[in-house]
């Protein structure tokens, strides 16, 4: 078995994603994109053809890749002909069932990970989550998943959900904490490194412990002269105070709770 | 010079200092707390002596480490003799000034990071930050911190405020968030395991890129339709939902500002 791949989408995640495939024994043979300049990009990448033409794609690929975002889905998925191919997108928060008029044949490779343009990830070590209309389409969505990556489980799109929203505070909600950190930092000209250490410190302690035991800080001690004068130094900027309060409140209800 | 210290405080703080201290050929000649059980391990662990009564802490140190929680500084110096030595406190908080009727020497040595009992920290990347009443009592605390720290500056209380701040967005607010996550996998019965490695890649990012470059996601994408399903779906759980819609729009207002 040794299918070869027509990506549509050009982005952050389709980019990585191909770029695992080809290094990973697979072809690429196309890659569609409604902006032409980033399927020109990705296909040079790739070294293979690219359109922006959805009449254009090729007829010619085992599986068809969605890598775009949620909301293009049903524009985008309207106009393509996948010849009953294997069409498989890659979202967390779609459900299995919107493919389910673009082919006979459908399923899902969720890797959870950031990807950023100028950032390598190590695709070995990211999860990949399938899940597939029929039991043979699963099999050929484990084989891929499990040349790309070493943890690779069937997810149902319920769970899928879940994990996407998880993901959504562990990940995205969490480097706009970093930020407002760096933006605090910069009112006072300190640079962003002196918090890198602790950061990552930070991220590390739960690849060990359940997050609820590493808890540390003025709100899980119930300090409040420290959160009040924590909350008056920001009240200038942004809703960075308001942030703190719900955030301390929370935390503090949290283990209040668990502790009873 | 080699002095030698006592340690006011037994708790995670004191801990991994004085055992960073004892491991660097420094001598801890005795341990006080007010709960004579955590005095009597931490002493033990260093091998030296231990007290609970303010009356018998020793007049031999040299250095005078405290370590407790804010909410105790007051009434803790308020009791102690120091024999006009060297007190230094470790807070990120509290102003050096807090104690200038307790000895004419004073200082501050804070280590930037999260500690817990029951996780070590590689000491010599952690950033400590020094400040001192004169210019010989930080000469002092430079030698002690770069003998066990690679990365060492002189902080003004001001600055060192704001260090605390960012650190409890990026640190104590992030684990939060971290535990947000785990709950909501916990209610389909996916384990944590699953968010590890994404929880990895989110601070190795930001050890590289800053972290306004590296945000990813929904709410920065401002995609309406996966946030307000998002938002549905938690409603139920505690106050996830109104943490997730508060933090969805900060991130989109960020951004929108910043790239008008």
């Amino acid at each position: 078995m040794n299918p070869n791949f027509c990506f549509i989408g050009a982005g952050n995640l389709a980019t990585h994603l191909s770029k695992r495939l080809l290094n990973s024994g697979f072809s690429i043979i196309q890659v569609f994109s409604r902006t032409e300049k980033s399927a020109k990009i990705l296909a040079k990448t790739l070294g293979c053809s690219f359109t922006n033409v959805p009449e254009n794609i090729t007829p010619d690929a085992d599986i068809y890749i969605i890598a775009i975002n949620d909301s293009s889905f049903d524009e985008v998925l309207a106009k393509i002909n996948f010849h009953n191919k294997l069409v498989v997108h890659t979202s967390g928060s779609q459900p299995l069932s919107v493919l389910e008029n673009s082919s006979s044949n459908y399923g899902v490779l969720y890797p959870l990970q950031t990807f950023s343009i100028n950032f390598e990830s190590d695709f070995h070590n990211i999860p990949v989550f399938v899940e597939a209309n029929t039991a043979q389409n699963e099999e050929i969505l484990l084989y891929i998943a499990r040349k790309i990556s070493s943890t690779v489980s069937v997810f149902s799109s319920e769970k899928r959900k879940y994990l996407h929203i998880a993901a959504v505070f562990a990940c995205n909600f969490v480097n706009y904490l970093y930020t407002i950190a760096a933006e605090l930092l910069k009112t006072k000209d300190i640079p962003f490194d002196v918090l890198r250490p602790l950061i990552l410190e930070t991220a590390l302690k739960v690849q060990e412990l359940e997050p609820e035991r590493a808890q540390t800080g003025p709100a899980v001690r119930f300090d409040k002269n420290i959160i009040s004068e924590h909350f008056e130094e920001i009240k200038g900027y942004n809703n960075y105070a308001e942030l703190y309060y719900i955030l301390s409140k929370s935390i503090f209800k949290h283990h209040y709770k668990t502790q009873k």
